[in-house]
């Protein structure tokens, strides 16, 4: 991810110094016009601002113990992903040692990183944001999240959480009907074409959005009831097909949950309430947008 | 459902007789031109198919035992849910009965049946899904799958859990932003209108189709310890928020499976060979498409 950003800042000219644990990886940015530091410290002392992507937080502070002088009055920008405790963290480390910060989440593949459509996630210092737009929109569209730290690897976190849990829901299901024979090819067709953008990224699910804030599940059209059953009969499809069963399983006991909390009579969504866990959790790290 | 079914077939012009444990509910059909029977042996002998949407298979049995003479030469079709076990012993005893059967599944909820975009899913006899297509295409278009008559009911489990695990990761995002005070509808917006299409209903999932059927997930873009460390991530901001963490465990705990198994270094998509569970179950019930 790191030399994919190095390319894309080189791309759009801005002057861009490397350094890399592993020097080697950055031989063919530096090819291309990056300048290669020899530490971290100089790499660090070359720009006003320095990019930061490693492996996470835990690995950022090893990386850039050497260079907590230079960043004295710079600025220090870490896309690595994490919590939103651990960003704050990161934050009042980067503020003690006088450094200006900002916390980011990429929310694309290094591939489209450079692309104008890719999304950028930022939080935190918002002088830190305005000031180096330009240069963050070198790297894909900047977006702006609110001054805390965290807002970026929070959304991170719940974004890849809806796509890794559609991306399982579509292999389960493939592995589902391929027990039976029918090809992986045959069943995204049907699934990915027809099913999900009809009944899945529906413009109701943004409407329904509202009655999520206002705790509001008229089940006229369907209850929780009907939705365990439902999540019952898939489950015990699965174990008929020998095909890993705990995912349906999983949904079934949730749905279980709600009902217990009350929610039988209700719609689906109210899967929600069970979702939204302890709200008066005291030691919960951003209890609300800052 | 049963009502929304009734109220189609009327709509496009079949003579339609109607039957419900409770009479009542059918008082509105009836009103729009629906002939009531007093029992359920003379709503089977009215017509030349008796189609059947009740809770489950059991209720199925319960409700038909008194028109099994009725039954005989005529043609049942019918669309509750189940597994494909339950499909399969269904057909079995109609055609003990002498009765022709046809099993189908209904992919959408009630106020769509009848909208020509509404897909039906049918499998068992091809026979009575050809003689009676035109039927059958009041209530919504009609797919016939094969003729193992468990695929319609298999088809149907796969693409509700596909939804079910969408619809939950969808909630799940939302608690988890909910938690520091980010509104569902904007999150909705960015979500749904923004992640969603990009990132998951995209054709390269249609194109990677063909690596499951290889088993071949190449790790150069991206590699599953890569993304089991983006799970643990998202857990352990659940836990700092205080959202319900048992989602993104689960998933988790998958992708571990999957690195035990040898799948490491391979791309995200390995987890397929999880889902797949055991290919040699000699008790499968479909073991290849009919
Ligand atoms: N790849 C993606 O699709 C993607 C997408 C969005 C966000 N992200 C996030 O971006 C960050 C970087 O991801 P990545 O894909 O580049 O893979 P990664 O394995 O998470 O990070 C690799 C980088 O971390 C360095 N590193 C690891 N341990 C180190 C240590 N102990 N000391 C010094 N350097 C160390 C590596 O240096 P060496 O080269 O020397 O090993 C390399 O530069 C992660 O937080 C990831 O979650 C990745
Ligand atoms: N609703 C949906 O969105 C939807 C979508 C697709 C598929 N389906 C499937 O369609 C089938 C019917 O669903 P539904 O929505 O109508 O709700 P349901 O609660 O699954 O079924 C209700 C029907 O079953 C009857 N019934 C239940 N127990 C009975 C018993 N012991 N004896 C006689 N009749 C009994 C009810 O009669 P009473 O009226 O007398 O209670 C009513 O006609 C289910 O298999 C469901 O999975 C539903």
């Amino acid at each position: 991810m790191g030399l994919a950003l190095a390319e894309a800042l080189l791309e759009r000219g801005h002057p861009t110094t490397v350094w890399n644990r592993t020097p080697a990886k950055a031989d063919g940015v530096v090819a291309g016009g990056a300048r290669r530091a020899a530490s971290i410290a100089e790499a660090v002392s070359a720009s006003e601002i320095s990019i930061i992507c490693l492996k996470d937080y835990e690995t950022m502070y090893g990386v850039l113990g050497p260079a907590a002088e230079a960043l004295r009055g710079r600025t220090l920008i870490n896309l690595n992903s994490g919590t939103p405790g651990e960003a704050a963290a990161a934050a009042d480390w980067a503020a003690e040692l006088g450094a200006a910060y900002l916390d980011g989440a990429i929310m694309v593949p290094p591939p489209l990183v450079g692309d104008p459509e890719s999304v950028f996630l930022y939080s935190g210092s918002e002088d830190v944001f305005d000031e180096h737009r330009e240069t963050l929109a070198s790297m894909g569209a900047p977006r702006f999240l609110g001054a805390d730290p965290g807002l970026a690897v929070l959304h991170n976190a719940a974004l890849l959480g809806l796509m890794y849990a559609t991306v399982n829901g579509f292999l389960h299901a493939t592995a589902l009907v391929g027990s039976a024979g029918v090809s992986a090819v045959e069943f995204a067709d049907l699934a990915v074409n027809w099913f999900l953008p009809a009944v899945v990224v529906n413009p109701a699910l943004v409407e329904q959005a509202a009655d999520l804030e206002a705790s509001d599940y008229p089940g006229e059209l369907g209850t929780m009831e009907m939705n365990r059953n439902a999540l019952e009969h898939i489950a015990r499809t699965c174990v008929e097909q020998g095909v890993h069963a705990d995912q349906a399983r999983h949904m079934a006991a949730i749905a279980e949950q709600a009902i217990a909390a009350g929610h039988g009579g209700e719609n689906y969504l109210a899967v929600y309430e069970v979702f939204k866990g302890d709200q008066a959790m005291p030691q919960r790290r951003i209890a609300s947008r800052a």
